[in-house]
């Protein structure tokens, strides 16, 4: 059976998230049921990033598996067209090897966090980032956050109904910069905690703010405990853009 | 009577447009109402460019007179609080000058045209781009633009409906450039026409696509005949993005 690997975006908002859910409403139903529609075959679609309810993503991916060979050009144009009108797109699709799985052979997944930092409220990007009308020291954050690179126990900065075995990761980068009226945090690492970037966030946050200090927040990862944490900061601001496989692929 | 000049961002989408319409669905309603709410005063405002429905703005630009002297920055909160929930913010608001007049007394409207020139379609940028899924010259659409500068009679890309009392305008600037899977179309003059600029996109994009040479687009502009114009490029990509007033303000 062939294997085909798709490379997705999504307008999280109205869906539950990325994993299927009784009701039907998550992302990947969605993908399940074009599939259906466009190829006829009822398949399971795995997905690189388990992405929360509100969550976006401009580069997920995902694989399955049909009996039939498609064009990989024509697979992508038949699940954009019954797709429609879920905010959901096909922006790539390529055959695959055999043993390519989306989300065990990943080496890296890339997530950015995107901060509207102005006095007006979000109107345009409404639902896209995550309003934080006080100022940030986005050069501050970025410095504090260099302590959370790294292999690390984070205890602290995942869900408490967070289902990994372990909750040691490896951060390979946490940079914040601004860009005009925006500040961006981008993390990167093989594999992340549920929650744990909108944890992270939520107490970069603070230091932004100067209500934690870069020391605050080293405190607060060693202390491995979900209640130093800061407020876990909204959905909307976060996506999925990038995941990365063997051989650069 | 102190005046009070406001620069505005909104998503044109659900509204039907910049004007007063019976129903009260205007941009200009919303902030009309919400000077009300704030500052409990009946007041005409005025705006910079009377955008069509689903047309957005990031920097419009409106005045209005209120008896009483307010702070700038607390008026600005004020009617931001006094806005929600519709898709409305104030960016800046500041005290004016008693002769300026916001639609009078600009010296150029600069509009951004944004084009999404990929196979998929708008998912994130859905309402906020047109979707042109076959690839487009932008470098040719920009050379072609080239013969549209200046001082013409502009019959051919205004609207049927236009109310402006001649076709003839100056058109600063007309530039086309890509910016990865998105083209842009900017200009800038000091005062546009009906449909203007979304007629000049439609035109231009039958550039992109080859269907048209610049000489096709030349002859369009010196037939000045409504019939010559290419299809209307929809409102979803437009955005009056700044005015310009004397002494740079």
């Amino acid at each position: 059976m062939p294997r085909y690997r798709i490379t997705i975006e999504y307008d999280g908002t109205s869906f539950v998230g990325w994993q299927t859910q009784i009701g039907g409403d998550a992302v990947q139903d969605h993908i399940e049921r074009a599939i259906k529609g466009a190829a006829g075959e009822t398949v399971d679609v795995k997905g690189a990033g388990r992405t929360d309810s509100g969550v976006h993503a401009t580069g997920q991916v995902a694989h399955f598996d049909l009996s039939k060979t498609w064009d990989p050009f024509r697979l992508r144009e038949a699940l954009n067209f019954h797709l429609k009108p879920a905010p959901v797109a096909v922006i790539k699709a390529e055959e695959a090897a055999d043993e390519f799985d989306a989300r065990f052979s990943a080496t890296a997944r890339h997530y950015l966090y995107r901060v509207l930092n102005r006095r007006a409220p979000a109107v345009l990007e409404r639902d896209r980032v995550w309003w934080v009308p006080a100022e940030l020291d986005a050069e501050a954050m970025h410095h504090a956050a260099q302590c959370l690179v790294g292999h690390h126990d984070f205890t602290t900065f995942r869900a408490v109904g967070c289902q990994a075995n372990s909750p040691m990761r490896t951060l390979d980068t946490l940079d914040v910069a601004r860009y005009g009226q925006e500040v961006h945090i981008t993390a990167s690492a093989r594999s992340f905690l549920h929650n744990q970037v909108r944890s992270l966030v939520g107490s970069l946050k603070l230091v932004g703010r100067g209500k934690w200090s870069a020391r605050d927040l080293r405190q607060a990862l060693e202390a491995c405990d979900r209640k130093a944490c800061g407020p876990v900061a909204p959905s909307a601001g976060l996506y999925l853009v990038k995941v990365d496989y063997p051989d650069g692929a």
